[in-house]
């Protein structure tokens, strides 16, 4: 199966989106799917599914579609899911315990292995499995654990510190929360969430269709 | 001011991050700031700030460069954020609860109207300013106050049932924290945010660096 360089990114980006429908429809027991269904389904054509799935080997059989869990299987080894990845959340307030405490991330399996904050009144709390550290701790836990992926879900002011403090402990993937512009080093990789954001995206439509 | 229609939703979507990052200088106490020195803190180039902000016409001086207070003002006019939307949030549970519980949406003018769910266990408790009211009460409430926004962070089974009474109810923008692909009649705004994407995104990318 072919994977990587040669994909755009425009296809990788919709797999998760492949994978979570997919997963839908395995609880709804829908065990076949054609392209034309998953088209109706997803907002997209087609032929554009059935292009992004042969990119990876997927190929569904005519006149029966695709078996809905091999198909998903097959997805989530190419998204990497098929194996466990250590996650430390960066940041114990609101958002980050609901991470810490949404379970469905380690049924996935990414795994919440460790959470930081900086405030003395929040260090020492329990929040989801984890009891809440110092950030001053972060280097010499990361010194003896597996961390994969750190969450940032700081305040603006202080998060490129934390991150450069990261990236020195060598995690090289960050899912980043804060509403500020990381810099990183090549080879560290940032999945920006804003929510700001895209609620600004909201009030920017509501407001421009008055 | 010209707003809307010619204007690539591309430019649109960098205005949320224009906004974010002018606060955090303002919070910094910078008072003004370059395009060259904005395009070194945000990844861009100065001449695709210069293009974005004439746009809107924000018109820095030559020599002084732009002032982020006045510039963040029209910026957050542009977006709407010279009023007050009501949001209700669909689902109280973690990530329910982190957004009631998140203050800055409030500043920004986003209040959290009201929580519903479906479990009799959590409906009655108080979550941010919120008591919990069934989702059976949709409607007689959406009825009698003025909702916006509606943030939907449900499972995925049952969201779709759940959008199609927020649209009858005549609420025009979803915020949709669910994993699924939600239809909408046209004129309904939906902006996605899926957590479990980006962490995938994350894992793909980290495995196939390997």
């Amino acid at each position: 199966m072919s994977k990587g360089k040669a994909i755009s990114q425009q296809v990788i980006k919709r797999l998760p989106r492949y994978f979570s429908h997919l997963g839908y429809l395995m609880e709804s027991d829908v065990s076949r799917v054609s392209s034309m269904e998953l088209a109706g389904q997803m907002n997209l054509t087609a032929s554009q599914i059935r292009q992004d799935l042969n990119h990876f080997g997927c190929f569904g059989q005519q006149g029966y579609g695709y078996n809905v869990r091999i198909l998903r299987e097959a997805i989530g080894k190419i998204l990497g899911l098929d194996r466990e990845y250590g996650l430390i959340i960066i940041g114990a307030g609101n958002l980050g315990q609901a991470l810490a405490n949404y379970t469905r991330f380690e049924n996935m399996g990414f795994v919440v292995k460790a959470v930081f904050d900086i405030s003395p009144e929040i260090c020492g709390r329990r929040v989801g499995k984890c009891v809440v550290k110092h950030i001053d701790e972060l280097e010499d836990y990361t010194a003896s654990g597996k961390v994969d992926i750190a969450a940032l879900t700081l305040k603006s002011k202080g998060a490129q510190d934390v991150v450069n403090r990261i990236v020195k402990a060598g995690i090289t993937a960050v899912w980043n929360f804060a509403s500020f512009e990381l810099k990183v080093p090549e080879g560290v990789i940032v999945e920006d969430v804003h929510l700001l954001d895209s609620l600004m995206m909201l009030s920017y439509n509501l407001h421009s269709n008055d």
